[in-house]
């Protein structure tokens, strides 16, 4: 099997004849899972020259040097969304930091609430995820996790200039046609926002409480479908 | 703790004073798992016939047996939304028939493409998830799981009045506010239809291609994703 069709997130800046070491993780896939050799090409990013055709140039079982060919697509805007979500279990905050990744966000922001039942995660194994779900869906760029940080920390500090939308089951505003410029969506854990919260939430004139439909949904799908409906007019 | 909480789907028709006998894993569930006791309280639906409160009347670690008392929550009118997707592996499968039911279809009709990698599923199973999917998200009805067809098979009976929106990165026609009728969301495998099955299903005058955004979205990504946009307005 060629490796012409892998797609590679590499932290090195890329330009013609560029050399790039890769870590041991990806060295190790394309030396010993996919069985690179010398000469073989394949597409690498880095999330601010655009997407490259780079090939092999030296290869062995842990280290993998590669060099930078020629630019294939030029870095374009991305959203500048943040997705500020209540920590779920693992298998869910997984789901949701792959998912948030195809569709577009900039910042994965994990936030602790009241009625949040998780306090602790591994920014690595998040990264990696995100960094995989960007390498499959053709984005130009990673988006940046954050650790995890106390809901009340997140208010007190938020960016004058960022609108931030809120999924409230109450609510009929839409996230449609919001996702332009500076924006946030943010959704709690199973359970929900407490009163105070709310209205914690609510003294920040950036806030706007919106709706999601009129069914109930999971925390993790409230992320997924709320980010669909807000980036899906978003270049 | 309290099964006060607890919302279960019943097949029985619910009115005052009807008896349900619970099935086996319901029963397990009920008495074994949470310790139900005679004479407590919780909800129940069909379906049809809304959302009622029913009490516990007999009790036995096989066998439990509910009395429906006061409907809650009359029958309300759901999206009539077929959700068709290319048939994934088991977890993805399993992500899909959860989702799609929060987001509220009527149907999920999986199929089998040109470029489909997996042609089984288990029918209970899948309507299992999507029943406890429904009870957990205060649905007042569960998604019919159809058996896997294939896609030309589907296409050839294809319903007159049933509006179908394909998935289709190159377009860029949108989902929103097209939810309204008879409608149903098509979404393609890893890899995408083929041309020979994007042609064929173009000859259907009921298909229109549609945009998920600018983003790449994996295949189970661009279901969640797709119900989300088209379902967003429906009540």
């Amino acid at each position: 099997m060629s490796i012409s069709s892998i797609r590679l997130y590499v932290p090195s800046p890329l330009s013609t004849g560029a050399e790039i070491a890769l870590g041991e993780a990806q060295s190790h896939y394309l030396a010993n899972v996919m069985r690179a050799t010398a000469g073989e090409e394949l597409r690498v990013f880095d999330g601010v020259s655009g997407e490259w055709r780079a090939n092999v140039t030296k290869i062995s079982k842990k280290a993998v040097l590669l060099t930078a060919l020629t630019q294939t697509r030029p870095q374009a805007p991305e959203p500048d969304a943040w997705l500020c979500f209540a920590l779920l279990k693992r298998a869910k905050t997984d789901m949701v930091v792959e998912k948030a990744t195809e569709l577009g966000v900039s910042v994965i922001q994990p936030i602790i609430t009241a009625r949040t039942n998780a306090d602790h995660v591994n920014l690595d194994r998040l990264r990696a995820i995100a960094i995989e779900a960007a390498e499959q869906c053709e984005r130009l760029a990673v988006p940046e996790i954050r650790p995890p940080l106390q809901l009340a920390r997140l208010m007190a500090d938020w960016p004058a200039e960022r609108r931030l939308f809120i999924a409230d089951e109450r609510r009929t505003g839409s996230l449609l046609g919001n996702g332009a410029g500076q924006v946030a969506l943010m959704t709690g854990p199973e359970g929900g926002f407490t009163e105070t919260e709310l209205e914690a939430i609510g003294r920040i004139p950036q806030v706007t409480r919106v709706s999601l439909g009129a069914r109930i949904l999971r925390a993790e799908t409230a992320a997924i479908a709320g980010l669909a409906l807000l980036l899906a007019a978003q270049p």
